[in-house]
This record gives C-alpha cells, sequence and structure tokens, in this order.
C-alpha cells in the first residue's frame, strides 16, 4: 500500500484549545468561514442546521459536541444528556450513532474528574480514525488510477455528490483515491456531476478547486454523453449504505451513471468505508429510499449578484413532486468496492470483514 | 385514426386582424403574459429573445413576420429584407428556414399587390399544418397509451424537455399522444424530468397544469429509480434530429432515460414530425452535438420571493463546465418513433419516408 497524507486546505473540524473551529458549509461554494462552537448546544446546531454535513465529519463533530459539553459539566446527567441531545440532531445518520455510542462507551465507566480530558482524547481519536480511513482507502484506489494513466498518460475520473475531504476529518471516500493520485504526481481529471436537487456536487467542484485538482462541472444530464464519448476513465461514487451482497445505496442519480458507464464498458467503482456495509440487510430491494418531498426540487440554492447565499423557487408552490434522495446500483454494475482494507468484488466484501459477516 | 382535437389553453401564436399575439415563454411558468407582433422587428425580436422557443413555434411566428412585413411594404426589396432579416434571429433552427422558404416559393411570384393577403393566408396554411401534424402524431400514439391503460387501469408517462404545446402551434408533439390519452378519458398521469440546465421541464409541467393533466416533476437524477421501480410505463420524449439509421438526437439526458427504460424493461419512444427525419445523416457518430458553454450550468433560472423572474449563480464565474446541448439515444434503444404518418421501427423510418429515403 502506497503511504498517502493529504492535508484538508481548510480544516473540516478541529480542537482549538476549549473550543472547536468548524468549517461552515452551508455558505459554500461562495464564503469559506469557520465557526468556532463553544458549547454543547453550539454543537448539536452545527449538526442540525448542516453546517457540518457528511456522515464521518457528523460522527467527529458530534464526539467533540460531547467534549464540550462535559467541560462545562462532567456529572453523569450532564453526559447523558450531551449524548441525548446530539442523537436527536439528525435521527437517522449512523455515524453520529456510532461515534456517540464509542463515547458512551469510553465516558461512561469514568468518575466525572477523569472525564474531561478523556472525552476530548476519545473524539480526537474517533477524528484520527477517520483521517487513517480515507488515507486507506485512497492508497487502495490509487493502483486503480495508476494503471489507467500508465497507458493513457492521464486518468479522466467522473464522480456525484459529495465524498470528499469536505464529508470527512480526512481525504473523504470516493475522492480519496484522486488526491492520491494527484499527490503522487498523475495527471488527474475530475468530471463534477451537479448532484440536483440539492446540488452538491458544487461543494465536490470547491473543494477540488481548493485542493488544486483539475476538474470540470456538468449537468446531471450530461454524463451519458460524456461516458459514451469516451470522454471518461473511472467512475467512483461514494455510498450510504451496501447491502450483504453488494448492491449499494448512494445519492440518486448515482445509478443512471452506473448504467451508463458499462455501457461505454467504463469501470465503476464504490468507495466507502466499512461502516457502510450492512450485512444484516440482504440486497438492495431491503434498503428503504427517504422521499424528500417537493419542497427541494422545487427551490434551489445559489449566490444573487451580490454574491451572497440566496434561493430561487423553480416551480410554484403546488407543484407536485417526486425526490427520492437515494437510488440502489445493482452489484452487478459495481466493478468493485474500495474500502480501508482493500479492494473487493461488490459480491465478496464478506472475505474483507468476516468478523461482520457472520 | 382515432379523431382528436386539441385547444390551446393559451394560444403560443394566433392572428388578431392585422398583428399577432405571441405568449411570451420567457415568463413562464411565473408569468403568462401575451405579447402583440406589429412589426417585422417585433417579430423578429420575438425569435431571437426566445419569447418562442420550438422549433415549429419558431416557423410559424417568421412565417407571420412575413405577413407583417408585407402589411407595411409589399413590395419585391420589401419580401427579401423581411426573409433574410428572420432567417438570421436563430441560425441553427431547421423549420425556421424551411417555413420562410415556404413563404418565399408561396410570395415571389407574385405581384406586390396579391402578396398582402396571401402572405397572411399562407403563414395560417403553415400553422394548420402543423396543428394537423400534432394531431396525427397524438392519434397514431394514441393506442400505445391504450393498450397499457387497458391492462393497468392507468397510464403513467415520463418525459423529459419540452415537445407539448409550447413548442408548437397545436397539441405538440411528445406530449400529443398524452392530450390524445387525457381527452379520451384515460387516467393518464405524466413523470416531468427538470431538464437541467435550462429547465424545460418547468415549461411542461405548466402546460400540463394548464391542460389539466395530472403530473409530477423530478430532479433529472431521479429518472432511474422510478423507472427501476415500476412507477413508468412508457417513455416519450421528442427528437431534435433523427439519423438515416433511426439513431436520434435529443435534449442531453434523454439518453440516460433510454438506458435506465431498457433496464427496466419500459418502452422507449420518439415522437417526432417529419420535419425532424435527415437521411442524409447516416447514424449518430455523424450528427453535431453543440456545446453551449460554462455559463448556462454555472447559473439558474426562477422567480425571487416576489415572484419575479430572476437568475441565480450556482458555481462561481471561474469554475470550467462542460454543457454539451444534446445526446444521441442509439436506435436500437427505441422501441418505435411516433410520426403523423404513423409508428415505425426506428430502423424502418424510410418505409413510411419512401421519397425522402431515396
Amino acid at each position: 500500500m502506497t503511504p498517502f497524507r493529504f492535508t484538508q486546505p481548510i480544516p473540516t473540524l478541529c480542537r482549538d484549545g476549549d473550543s472547536v473551529l468548524v468549517l461552515d458549509q452551508t455558505r459554500l461554494p461562495w464564503r469559506s468561514e469557520q465557526r468556532r462552537l463553544r458549547t454543547l448546544d453550539e454543537a448539536a446546531e452545527a449538526i442540525r442546521a448542516m453546517w457540518v454535513r457528511g456522515a464521518p465529519l457528523i460522527g467527529g463533530t458530534a464526539a467533540y459536541g460531547v467534549a464540550l459539553a462535559l467541560t462545562a459539566d462532567p456529572g453523569d446527567d450532564a453526559l447523558e444528556y450531551a449524548l441525548a441531545t446530539l442523537a436527536a440532531t439528525r435521527p437517522t445518520a449512523v455515524n453520529l450513532h456510532w461515534a456517540l455510542a464509542r463515547m458512551a462507551a469510553a465516558l461512561r465507566p469514568l468518575t466525572p474528574g477523569a472525564r474531561r480530558a478523556a472525552a476530548w482524547d476519545e473524539a480526537a481519536a474517533i477524528c484520527a480514525d477517520d483521517v487513517r480511513c480515507c488515507a486507506a482507502i485512497g492508497a487502495h484506489g490509487l493502483p486503480l488510477l495508476q494503471a489507467i494513466a500508465a497507458v493513457r498518460g492521464r486518468v479522466r475520473v467522473m464522480t456525484h455528490c459529495n465524498a470528499g475531504w469536505l464529508a470527512t476529518m480526512g481525504a473523504g471516500t470516493a475522492l480519496a483515491p484522486v488526491y492520491a493520485a494527484h499527490l503522487a504526481g498523475l495527471a488527474v481529471e475530475v468530471t463534477v456531476s451537479e448532484t440536483r436537487p440539492r446540488n452538491q456536487g458544487l461543494l465536490t467542484a470547491w473543494e477540488l478547486r481548493e485542493a488544486g485538482v483539475p476538474h470540470r462541472l456538468i449537468a446531471d444530464n450530461a454524463a451519458g454523453l460524456l461516458l459514451a464519448r469516451g470522454e471518461i476513465d473511472l467512475v467512483i461514487t461514494g455510498a450510504d449504505r451496501i447491502a450483504a451482497n453488494g448492491d449499494t445505496a448512494n445519492k440518486v442519480g448515482t445509478y443512471l451513471k452506473a448504467l451508463a458507464a458499462r455501457e461505454a464498458g467504463v469501470p465503476f467503482y464504490i468507495a466507502a468505508p466499512h461502516s457502510t456495509l450492512d450485512f444484516g440487510c440482504p440486497d438492495g430491494d431491503a434498503i428503504p429510499i427517504e422521499d424528500r418531498g417537493a419542497a427541494e426540487v422545487c427551490t434551489v440554492r445559489g449566490a444573487g449578484t451580490d454574491g451572497e447565499p440566496a434561493e430561487l423557487r423553480l416551480a410554484p408552490d403546488a407543484t407536485a413532486a417526486a425526490n427520492p434522495a437515494f437510488d440502489v446500483t445493482p452489484a452487478r454494475f459495481i466493478a468493485g468496492i474500495i474500502t480501508e482494507r482493500g479492494i473487493a468484488a461488490a459480491d465478496a466484501l464478506a472475505a474483507l470483514y468476516p468478523e461482520d459477516a457472520q
């Protein structure tokens, strides 16, 4: 595994004395401002108001939220109140609950006097683990890009949504192999799909620019033509949940890219950490798909002529809309899943994670 | 062929004495205002500024523009000046040139004194032909929807972009079979793809509402999931150009829907008039694809909180983008092409149009 060390251009989350700095993602790509979190309530608000987003980053922010709470009051009641408050911010985020469970396991057995320092240490450990996980995904994915660059002199990657450094404390998941390739000196270019209705592709374009990686933005509709034309060598996206048979739920629109990639003979990979695997879920049909309602489809966020974040209505309020947030890509369309333990065929993940697959 | 008579809820184009009323589509779906055209220059501006859009409607407006010019001055020079002025408004619109050639052929042989009335008559004839063409496409497509409704009790159609009554003087092309089914009393529902970057799907949602047809809007990304889930019975889109072998260029994103439809076993149809067929073009590889530059991808139009049309920036000005306006759907993914002469397999159009296919 090639060593790979990525430094976030602006830290998404970092401790600063007895407070925490987070990058406010609600104002990107127009304003990149850090916000200081000093209390439990501020940490909960950062998650609830989506200043931070992306499963690993939400988990890390929640962990530091517990540390902020215990800095004010390290007692048993305060600990339980902090865990409950943070758990209620984003009920469906699996990583959030995983991070809080890890904090609870580390802190409940301790005396209040020992908890303050331990909370900060455990939160830092959670973040360090995420950084290592991202780096491992990048290192395992890098040979795929090197193999293409060796033949073509460059490698052109398409991605969807945002699964880069902005969503994590490290190099990201889907984009970790891209950053590994860029740092290894390969000529890598990323085609970034807008990702309507929430336009997370604009975050991806911003983070690639901050990291100095050449890229271009496309409307989601253009992905098929660019793949058919031979303008893409490799597709890599993240995942929200991977079923036991390898069927993968990810941001809506991922499936269309997988179809077009297969048709064009372009390999389609998922990059995801261990925490995304759900061996209890047999296949894609068992993955529930959240429907987020009409409002997101009927509005769009951007910036006005003054450069200030603004929102427009696209369709009148009474317009009916369907808005599934995710779709499912069948395992047979996936060339492989890039994890922190290596790359596996989508239907052979159990070999990489035998302890979970029992 | 079932008789089918559709009345536009608001006329896209109609004569009113010595002037012409057009529906200003630049303010839809927020404002539906008719504008009165009194002169050649006003007609040219209506086309140039895209108050009217859609190939047949541009052609009809140009024809009436000649009539407006000759009403002021029926002389030879005025006729040639009008033809040249209108031809320069949208250089790539094939229907525009076809309509102007038809006006020229009808009017050049006449004396100036005979031209005024003849110009109005010929423009009206061009519009009437379009109305008949749309009605024939609707009537030929209707049995496809009836067959589905007979089995399922309803028919759920997906479309892309806008190829409805707004783009024509009649019932539209892709949506003509939908209106025929609605008027025949079938339970028809249309899933409308937003169609980034120019969001013509919002025009489609508006025109369906005006016509009383149930519909729902989706982000372009959602098409794959809805097809895979069995929520769509039939996909129908328009076409910008159909090659001799049946490969079809249409608004970018059409190809992704065709791929997802094939995967789901849902029939994918193109509805298009004769003027879209290009037997001189052997296949999809020979169809040039217009690249419209980054600005459309990096901005979006909608309405502000005051309901006034407004524009937002989505990405900073320096953002690189690829913006192909069309893509090509291979003939093998197309169940059939619905024309004014009937439905043909995509690779068998020559049988319907033997005089063109020579």
